[in-house]
């Protein structure tokens, strides 16, 4: 399969270009370095990706950035600057997917543990992982004939949080979360919430 | 309790404020007819509106508009509408009540039935009711000492299905909705999300 690849210079998103590389066509795009670019904020830059990369069989957004931060200090242009990326850029990847997937193909969307388990700081972050999971429920009843979307619920992963010095209990490698967008890919779900924590 | 109800007009709303008026004095707010309005959609107007009531012991919101349509037909500013009416409308109401709000104060959100049972039609509506209960998850941790946040999850109600003209199977009478928010205004609860239909 052909497979768009947003955030493919990630640590989620290397993880899954290496799982799938080996049976799949991966083409790899990034907010800043990488041949192919995009703004997840930007419609029309979304739109310009698609169009440059043609028809496809899978599109796999693993991107999308949004504020962590004490709800004291989430200021309502912090809210919005995550809506605007990682929620309505998500939301416009798979809008304007549709039209260049192949007969079969699939969406996967990145939502995240924090959307049912909160912590504190995550206020704006645990909105948007389960306002894309709402989406993805409802997208799923009018894809068009054929196509699917689900999204990954990656926990906190090993790599990222190693990076940041705290404890690694409770993470996940990225490889094994990994795991959970391949399924997305090549299985059958569709409407479906994948807790990459399954795969472990 | 000094009870300040956003959304005061509306079918969920007037059935709040019914249940709240023998023990409580209910501030009613609409978004047009009313001593007091609100324009959900700018966080100036809530502000004033705030400075305006002053201090209350809880906030209500029960309104907030969103595009209903098939997912074919939502364009990005369809999303966009909903997103800065219905979600970051009861995000700001939640973010500045704080300060408006005395001690064991509570803030009641509205996310609604179609955030986990979607239905064509409803991307842009379930994206936001998911959302909102995702931000009332999170917020609960760290609202000012004492203070609480819940949503109601409506489903459709009586009174509006049938003036749509529509079946009236599996829909709840606004006077039994509006059981959740007094149980939300009246209760110790935080950060749940309260299904209207255990009140059936």
């Amino acid at each position: 399969m052909k497979v768009l690849l947003i955030g493919s210079h990630g640590t989620i998103g290397k993880a899954v270009a290496a799982t799938l590389t080996p049976t799949h066509v991966v083409i790899g795009v990034n907010h800043r370095t990488s041949d192919l670019t995009v703004d997840l904020a930007d419609s029309t830059s979304i739109r310009s990706l698609f169009e440059h990369v043609g028809m496809v069989d899978a599109v796999i957004c693993a991107a999308g950035a949004a504020r962590f931060r004490p709800l004291g200090e989430l200021t309502e242009e912090d809210f919005v600057f995550g809506n605007q990326n990682k929620l309505m850029g998500q939301v416009n990847v798979a809008r304007l997917a549709q039209e260049w997937l192949a007969e079969r193909g699939s969406i996967t969307l990145t939502s995240g543990v924090l959307a049912r388990e909160p912590m504190p700081g995550s206020a704006s972050v645990s909105l948007i992982n389960a306002g894309i999971e709402g989406f993805v429920r409802a997208a799923a009843l009018e894809l068009r004939s054929g196509l699917r979307i689900n999204a990954v619920s990656p926990p906190w992963v090993t790599e990222t949080v190693q990076a940041m010095g705290m404890s690694i209990a409770d993470t996940l490698p990225a490889s094994t979360v990994a795991k959970a967008y391949r399924d997305s890919v090549q299985g059958t779900m569709t409407g479906q919430i994948l807790d990459a924590r399954r795969y472990a």
